[in-house]
């Protein structure tokens, strides 16, 4: 029997097999010699799959996360607006499923960019003259995540590279990068609720840029985008012919006083992939239900993006059938109530949320307008204790048992992100244990004085 | 506004972005000088995505499929269960998710790699004394296709080489090609009831061979390897120290007559990853619930391939949850009798579909053992008419309305593949139809005689 050399390669070096070191041990063969012969095991995994990093992850999990036993547990760190159970899915929506089930006529593969009824009733749902849809427009996929990863591998290639929100979902970078496409950060202006800075972004293409991602509302800022934004960011994309990838998985999840404009309806000219899903308004994320809705009002797309995209689609052949059978009556038939109801207490939850935190020393929260989160800044200087974002939510876990998303996670130290899914009683307790924690460590003016005494 | 040069690319060449012609029209920019402009509209679908590729669409959307319209269409082409109406999949596993539906408590996101208890009921399904599974050695895919999919790409760098069957499923090749991962095709024997051709195997490989796929029960040859045939194969895998990736989705899906082994029980050190799911015994393809058994005896592949195979599945986040949260019950409690009911009419399609093709002039079936397909060699010399398999399963067509997949969609040509799952009469009408083509277009001993009386 043979003799193993194990390589196990924990270094994340990117050694092709042929760089792999062989211990002689008698007889060794070398690789290149006796034809296809290798004569030990050494069985590496890919560049790929080494390259696919998800940085919340990886800083989460290195976080000390040790909880005070005093204290029960709040996390509001999780976007998965299903966790508090008090906000459950619509009746209907279940429904909706079930009736597939008893029906028994959706157990059977569908086209890999799904039922053409369902695509149908995506293109039905969300067409408009502005932005006409028919279902040769909408590709279903599993999750707004496959959406998104077949828009950006169907736009990009190796060596090119893609204009990425920060803050921003941390999905668009680790999938970029995986597939060894570059990632510029554009700036948004938290002093002018999280707008993109558009100097910043345009000063950013050259002509390796694929495509532009923009995030509307903004995971993680909760933010919205004006009609005329839109169109200044329409503008820039249409001066420097960039096509735009849009993640509007939150569209329409906006609270009363704003209203949400898909950007597809604003475009005279550039090409849009909205990519969306049930997922968030439907509140049901686990269901892996996405779509990409192709937008190319002056055929640049053309057949090229749209075949692209079919054969894609291909690999992994499309979403769960009982989700894409109960598609077309959850579209229809779920009712307005139950969004209004969902978007009242979200709203209702920023309010509280925002109030008590503004009030609190040493942070400032950004009120959100839609999504489900909101971002609060900490004014570091007033917290010498804490080297970052990082350290700063690291100790409020473990004095408060308190769990927020270091904005870092979004490539935007010193904020972080609070989830405002939870019931009320529980923003109410987490925000004066946030409070409580920060008088506990807040270095206020009188520091400041003293060193002014010294002088 | 800008005006606009569309680039549309449909020659399938891979001129990259700068290479883009420029038609000049008074005020030209030329991308390098002006920074960051690109002063036309050219976008182009991703190397990669024209890379995707799947032969079976290739070659079946280029048929001339106009049936007879005297003669109702016979489909024997698609490998879904599901089609004819006749295999129904068990109430139980119908219940298993309408449970999970109305507890609710499926609607959030799951662990990428799935559901801790839905691992944990896997690898207490899959687990035996010569391969023991634990929950960690299981992650749950969006189907068998995307496991598939994780398991080249964790295993295999562009540049590096697979073995894949011949014939074979064609996915195989459309995943690795689109990865630049080169296709190396190693001959399965219809003589030996296509067993592996050991020799042809061995000789393929080198330093750059990254895995061996096999396919077991195989589609599209209905063929179940022995016991003894299973440990020759991970002879020539411990000898070149090369891992296995088995696609086992056909698993247990074998006639009375014969036994499955998941090759990983014979394993005494060949690292493996076995890929399957509930599409084909559970009768559920559309469901998309697939699974990577990873099998490392002697921890060859180490954390390096486990955490890669993890990293991986943080794209897309895994299976639909109503379907993982069904799982434990449905491999608990779908009643043995199902499967044996399967199994009884897929054995007695094929002793029906082998016999009665045996009995055509110029066609020799192979007999299948398992899974759903029957592979059927057509006698070409006895067929002058037509050039090929794919002419004579077109001509079958637009003559007696039944289509049957031409092999060369496997690579494999002057055979075409017949699906077993279809209701007993339509199997008979179907044969008979075939039997009257073949009558009418065989040119049997005669023609050869009267050219010897020319002599």
């Amino acid at each position: 029997m043979d003799s193993y050399l194990i390589q196990v390669n924990g270094r994340g070096d990117h050694a092709p097999m042929r760089d792999v070191h062989l211990k002689s041990t008698g007889n060794t063969i070398s690789p290149g010699k006796a034809k296809g012969r290798k004569p030990r095991w050494a069985v590496r995994a890919s560049e790929m799959s080494k390259k696919t990093f998800n940085p919340v992850r990886a800083i989460v999990d290195t976080m000390k996360v040790e909880p005070n036993p005093k204290k029960s547990m709040i996390s509001l760190s999780l976007g998965d607006p299903t966790v508090f159970g008090n906000l459950p899915t619509n009746d209907e929506v279940t429904r909706a499923v079930k009736e597939v089930l008893d029906s028994g006529r959706c157990n059977g593969y569908a086209p890999s960019v799904g039922y053409q009824s369902c695509r149908e009733a995506v293109a039905a749902y969300y067409n408009c003259p502005e932005a006409p849809l028919k279902a040769q427009d909408v590709i279903l996929t599993s999750g707004c995540s496959q959406a998104i990863e077949l828009a950006l591998a169907v736009l990009a290639n190796p060596g090119q590279n893609i204009l990425v929100p920060r803050p921003g979902f941390s999905l668009y970078k680790t999938l970029a990068l995986s597939m060894g496409i570059e990632v510029k950060l554009y700036n948004l202006l938290p002093e002018k609720a999280w707008e993109i800075d558009l100097e910043h972004l345009e000063s950013l293409v050259d002509e390796k840029t694929a495509c532009l991602i923009m995030n509307n509302p903004s995971n993680p800022c909760g933010s919205v985008f004006s009609k005329s934004h839109l169109q200044e960011i329409l503008a820039v994309a249409s001066r420097q012919c960039v096509p735009i990838l849009a993640d509007e998985i939150y569209g329409d999840m906006v609270f009363a006083d704003c209203k949400f404009e898909p950007i597809a309806t604003l475009s005279t000219n550039v090409p849009i992939l909205s990519c969306g899903g049930l997922a968030k308004r439907w509140l049901v994320p686990g269901w892996r239900m996405g779509w990409i809705l192709i937008h190319d009002r002056r055929d640049i797309f053309g057949n090229e993006i749209r075949d692209g995209l079919v054969r894609l689609s291909q690999r992994i052949l499309g979403p769960c059938t009982l989700v894409q059978g109960a598609l077309e009556r959850i579209l229809r038939r779920t009712p307005p109530e139950f969004y209004h109801n969902t978007l009242s207490i979200l709203k209702s939850n920023a309010d509280l949320c925002y109030a008590a935190l503004s009030a609190i020393p040493g942070l400032q929260p950004v009120r959100p307008s839609g999504a489900m989160y909101l971002m609060v800044e900490i004014e570091m200087e007033h917290f010498p204790e804490f080297e970052n974002d990082v350290e700063f939510t690291e100790r409020l876990i473990s004095e408060q048992s308190v769990f927020c998303l270091p904005a870092t996670c979004f490539e935007y130290p010193n904020f972080f992100r609070v989830v405002i899914t939870m019931p009320e009683e529980m923003i109410l307790e987490a925000c004066s244990r946030i409070q409580e924690f920060c008088e506990m460590h807040y270095q206020g003016a009188e520091g400041a004085q003293d060193l002014e005494c010294d002088k």
